[in-house]
């Protein structure tokens, strides 16, 4: 009994089966009762851990994009940037191979090559933000940016939803209801003189905005889909595969929108060291939420983000004297009692 | 095991003793486990009903309140009207005995003597309002009208802290987080680009914003326990000392802030249709916030003022061309999910 209930809470908590491989070589044992808690904490351990590491990159990434426009240096082209964080991820993954295969031996769980039943749906997710990239550009034509910033918030709610349709994991009612209120609460946040232009939208630009918010939260749910289907398999491996898409993606978004400029400027027109930083903290955080889709799931992701823009602003506060204000505050209840009654709206099975 | 089931969520939903009377001389036998439904029934549709009453009496005194600031004739002296009020809910309650008295005698429980041990209790609502009243006109050097707005909103947190206390009744954890998310959406709602300023009120206004929080939460449940303290006892009798009180200590405010202007102008001085309604609005919502204490308790009562704001806004629209804002719709989402989770979260005994 002690048992079951200690099993079902942690499918609760995002691993869909039991034999995920044990990191850092510490091997599990045949699973036996009084193995069980050790096993549980270690995986409830490192679930924090990538958890708040994604908070943390997403945090110094608002805090980076804030200094890299007030230092004014915002004129390299974003594609090239975008294709140098896939490559980055692609080489840290193959470097975390590689160690992997000198300490291990290549296994069937970590070998690099792989099947085309596996690596067919590898691209799904790289085409689907490519789609949702070249419809940003459009969406500005009815909202501006502040508008956009608020209109993001939708992706939460996309995203559960797309979370319990996809991967039929289940939440308690008391879950959603805590899903809405982190959607308001991140947009009352966010909220400033100018938020109400918002409400003038106009119907394309709803729609625009929740197609958007669809793909990425597909995008999103799917990654998890593919992440979670073979279990046993290296997550560097599937970086990798996810990845290498990633790459071939961004390469045809730079042929689309800056194919001129990348020719005439030169490819790295523009850079400077907030701009390399930049790259780095993507490129991490883009393997901190493939980890956090292997060993928690998109809420946690989502969860993770939202208090990463609270934190934002309260050091933006320290870093670049910004105020908060009352939405803020009122915000940030919100986002903490949502968070709260995530986790007491647990499913009780 | 069915039947005690029954008992306790009704104790939960806010009577304290089984023996309040039936109204509309239904009378009830002896109880029966086939009787309890239909008794639960008819209470849950009594406090139903004077739930509503009160929404829709707060939304309709709002509304009220901006026709009358609207026509400009906002000149009459509050505490006249004040006291006109508490005669006219003192000439309601009586009328209503007689009616009573004529069909049903007088008995133990409806009769209007009282004893010095019952009475002695009653002036304690009306003093903590008057104190609180005049801290009002104080309170202004310190937070101008819309900040004092927003900081009237403490009021439910200090109401769901007394009830707790005083009247030792437990809120479940998400009830409590729903109370918190209630403040938090209702303050949410009403946010407007001068709100900022309440985050510079000085430490003096901030304590004086508490210490009204608190009286006003302390006069509620405190008026919540003497009316239940005595179950059996008619309401209408109940009322009639309260507002005996009513009137003597609004006796006591036109004395202290209006004596020269009701000498010189005299009692009805700036009077109008407008004004009129208000009062009879005033003097029915008292009556309805006193059944809703009865029937139901404190925290009905707050929700349902609240959602009354709510109400009063969207009503607006149509009446006034009142704007929605962004704000008022990510607070009356809250607000909304605040609702639910009051009641998904009840205590399970």
């Amino acid at each position: 009994m002690e048992y079951r209930k200690i099993k079902d809470e942690d499918n609760d908590g995002g691993t869909i089966s039991d034999d995920v491989e044990n990191p850092r070589g510490k091997g599990f044992s045949v699973a036996s009762v009084s193995n069980v808690p050790a096993r549980e904490q270690s995986k409830w351990k490192r679930k924090s851990v990538v958890t708040l590491a994604l908070t943390f990159l997403t945090s110094s990434q608002a805090i980076l994009i804030v200094w890299s426009k007030r230092a004014g240096k915002y004129e390299y082209s974003v594609t090239t940037a975008n294709f140098l964080v896939e490559t980055l991820k692609c080489a840290l993954s193959l470097a975390a191979l590689a160690r992997i295969w000198k300490t291990e031996g290549v296994t069937e769980d970590n070998r690099l090559s792989t099947t085309f039943d596996e690596v067919i749906v590898y691209p799904i997710p790289a085409a689907l933000y490519l789609v949702k990239n070249l419809l940003q550009y459009y969406i500005f034509a009815y909202v501006d940016a502040p508008g956009y910033q608020i209109l993001k918030n939708l992706n939460i709610i996309s995203t559960g939803v797309l979370y319990r349709i996809i991967l039929k994991k289940k939440l308690s009612e008391i879950q959603w209801a805590a899903f809405i209120l982190l959607c308001a609460g991140c947009t009352t946040a966010q909220l400033n003189s100018r938020s109400d232009h918002v409400l003038q939208t106009p119907l394309q630009g709803w729609i625009m905005a929740i197609v958007m918010a669809l793909l990425s939260g597909f995008a999103g749910v799917y990654t998890e889909a593919i992440i979670k289907k073979r279990p046993s398999r290296n997550i560097n491996v599937q970086n990798f595969w996810l990845y290498i898409f990633g790459m071939a993606f961004n390469a045809v978004a730079i042929l689309i929108q800056d194919f001129d400029a990348v020719m005439n400027k030169g490819f790295f027109h523009g850079y400077s060291v907030i701009t390399t930083l930049m790259i780095l903290n993507h490129a991490l955080s883009g393997i901190a939420v493939s980890m956090v889709m292997k060993y928690a799931d998109n809420i946690v992701k989502v969860y993770s983000t939202s208090v990463a823009m609270l934190l934002t602003a309260v050091v933006s506060v320290f870093l670049f004297g910004f105020e908060l204000t009352l939405a803020f505050f009122l915000g940030a209840t919100v986002v903490s009692v949502s968070v709260y009654l995530h986790s007491a709206g647990k499913l009780q099975r």
